[in-house]
């Protein structure tokens, strides 16, 4: 299958019939824009993954119950940057509940239409007062130009903003997709990523929506990290609303969608707090793709090869060491390894090699390391970021 | 039972019967020690625990097929410190086999009744004819007071040396246990530590001796982490030789051996690459211990939490967050925190507390975090330490 795909200019409302907006109400201390809002046409189906971790927000509750109840029937997405409302107790769920009532009130849907997601600071609760003054002036600027001011109202520490839009001819007809995230710190997502939002205006049954978005979810937002911290908001929910699609192209719709997903993981990856570049890792000859996938995610979220690759010292010993503590099962004798073209070692035994060549390649952006574990059928990429200094002083000083 | 044991000075040579060394051979580029010896008694049994990663170096499986072919009998450990030794295929354990036959034929010894520990950097065989240079002064300078220059002789990237001494009397009889070991950067071991090397003046049956000594390694050594990175040589060794200590005094003497083990643990933690305190972290009231401990060394390996704790920002949320992803099973309701005797949080949110105080708690060291999850009898214990940018230089520049 060629791919359909190419790239338009646009984020979330490039798709026909999405609106969006993001505005500043306030909920930050610095003034940038922090409150942002997304509206599906009329039918929009709706997938939802999230965090895996026992202490989720109450966004996330409410998120993961109202698409359990509804079977994938969403319509809007409202979220608040600057405070996660993860660990406020019941005071949390009756917060959510009320924003979304009340921007459920000015788009004429009901409560459960709507949902929610938080990011910011846990344990801290919503500034109610301002979130609900915010709403109306949000409410107005809802355009399908909005996409772009949408994408910058979700952030918090990440330095830019993430949105792809994507077009294919499908059966005769033009499909897009488009896609938001923010997320560079606390990210080593398991089943969602930080926040993420994408929009599809071809029409798929909810069910089989559900299954190509879980795939793609594994194959992007699922094998990134960033410092191995899962977070207590992760959400990542995607919209699909329009004329039906003919089954005969949901292959084609579904490479689309991890397109467009896999873009906004890497462009979370590199901008990792305090990232100078992004770092992939492909490994191949594992017995299966999972395996493969822990091997290539456990090496992108080893400390030790994350300061490696920031020094540009090509100290391989550390990548095949992270890759013995992954917990699944290879030969060491059969290993080999690349990073970009220079070759480090094979069968195992480390080769000679020009260490100034490979210093110098570990200066690009991204720095790609390949690492052949055996001769099995399983493949896995993973993507990740130096650690630097900066990444300390970031998270040193979050709160104070 | 009241606790037996006190503090004596020295370290693996204060039991009777035992003799070390440290030299320096030449290994390291630094002209620092970096080659030592210890000798035990005729008799002695010696229990090993090793890393449990897939990629490990041939001198850790030297060690564990020499131990089970033997039932646990050896009587000699030559380390070298500079070179690891891992990923150097063949050669590598044919230079392990040389080693400890050279030691063994200056020592009057079987080849199999010698142990070999190598540290340093992945991937670089040891330069063996500096090493064999060395044996000749490194058995001449074996002695009853060598403990100190072994301990020192094992050395990488610490800063300090680690060995203690306890001495007890134990059915009219005194007996002393010491140990010694290294580590400070690639510290998150499973089933061992580092470099590990204890020794006790009491005769006690090898299997008896094995269980205590894998008790004591679950308590002590897999309770901390440094940077989540398993290595691929981590190796505990523990000695007994003496007269036979009567089964009643066997609990007495696990006591002694687990205090032995947990203060070369802490201190490995303590001097973590770049570290300014050690964080213990104490779980309570978990289904059972061993997910205590699993929630106890996550929160104590998350980076945001370390990085809080480097900014002495009291950012509890993060430590909420790090327990919630452990995969241990509890109610996110019912957790307590305290950050010493400054409470944090009950039954799962968050209270009003004396940020300026908290964050002056933070300067303390050690910092000790409590976390109560339920009202189970589970408990465990983790120890850390904090995330400086300085461990990021130490690392980006190690190999360069």
């Amino acid at each position: 299958m060629t791919q359909p795909w190419h790239p338009i200019p646009g984020g979330i409302t490039a798709p026909a019939g999405f609106l969006a907006a993001g505005i500043t109400a306030g909920l930050k201390a610095s003034g940038k824009p922090d409150l942002s809002l997304l509206l599906a046409p009329e039918g929009a189906v709706c997938a939802g993954t999230f965090t895996t971790s026992l202490v989720r927000a109450a966004c996330v509750d409410l998120c993961a119950e109202r698409l359990q109840a509804s079977g994938g029937q969403a319509r809007a997405v409202l979220t608040n940057s600057g405070q996660a409302n993860a660990c406020t107790g019941d005071r949390g769920l009756i917060d959510s509940q009320r924003a979304t009532q009340a921007a459920a009130d000015r788009l004429g849907l009901a409560a459960e239409q709507v949902l929610i997601c938080s990011t910011g600071v846990i344990g801290v609760p919503i500034p109610m007062p301002t979130l609900l003054a915010g709403l109306d002036p949000l409410v107005a600027a809802l355009s399908a130009e909005g996409g772009a001011a949408a994408a910058r109202a979700i952030l918090t520490t990440d330095l830019v903003e993430k949105q792809i839009a994507l077009e294919a001819e499908l059966g005769g007809r033009r499909v897009r997709i488009g896609g938001m995230a923010k997320g560079s710190g606390m990210i080593h997502p398991n089943m969602a990523t930080m926040l993420g939002t994408l929009t599809c205006d071809a029409g798929v049954p909810a069910e089989v929506w559900q299954r190509m978005v879980r795939r793609a979810v594994d194959r992007s937002f699922n094998a990134i990290t960033v410092d191995g911290d899962t977070s207590t908001n992760d959400t990542f929910l995607a919209f699909a609303a329009g004329e039906r699609l003919s089954p005969e192209h949901f292959e084609a719709l579904e490479a689309g969608l991890t397109a467009v997903s896999q873009h906004l993981a890497k462009a979370i990856a590199r901008d990792g707090e305090g990232a100078t570049c992004l770092i992939e890792v492909q490994v191949e000859g594992a017995a299966d793709d999972t395996g493969a996938r822990a091997i290539a995610r456990t090496v992108c979220g080893s400390s030790l090869v994350k300061c490696a690759v920031h020094g540009r010292d090509p100290n391989w010993g550390r990548i095949v060491a992270a890759a013995g503590r992954a917990g699944v099962s290879f030969d060491p004798e059969a290993v080999a390894l690349w990073l970009g073209e220079h070759q480090l070692m094979a069968a195992g035994q480390p080769l000679l090699f020009d260490r100034a060549a490979a210093s110098a390649y570990l200066r690009n952006d991204p720095v790609l390391i390949r690492l052949v574990v055996g001769a099995g059928p399983g493949s896995g990429v993973a993507w990740g970021c130096d650690l630097s200094d900066q990444y300390v002083r970031i998270n040193a000083d979050y709160t104070t």
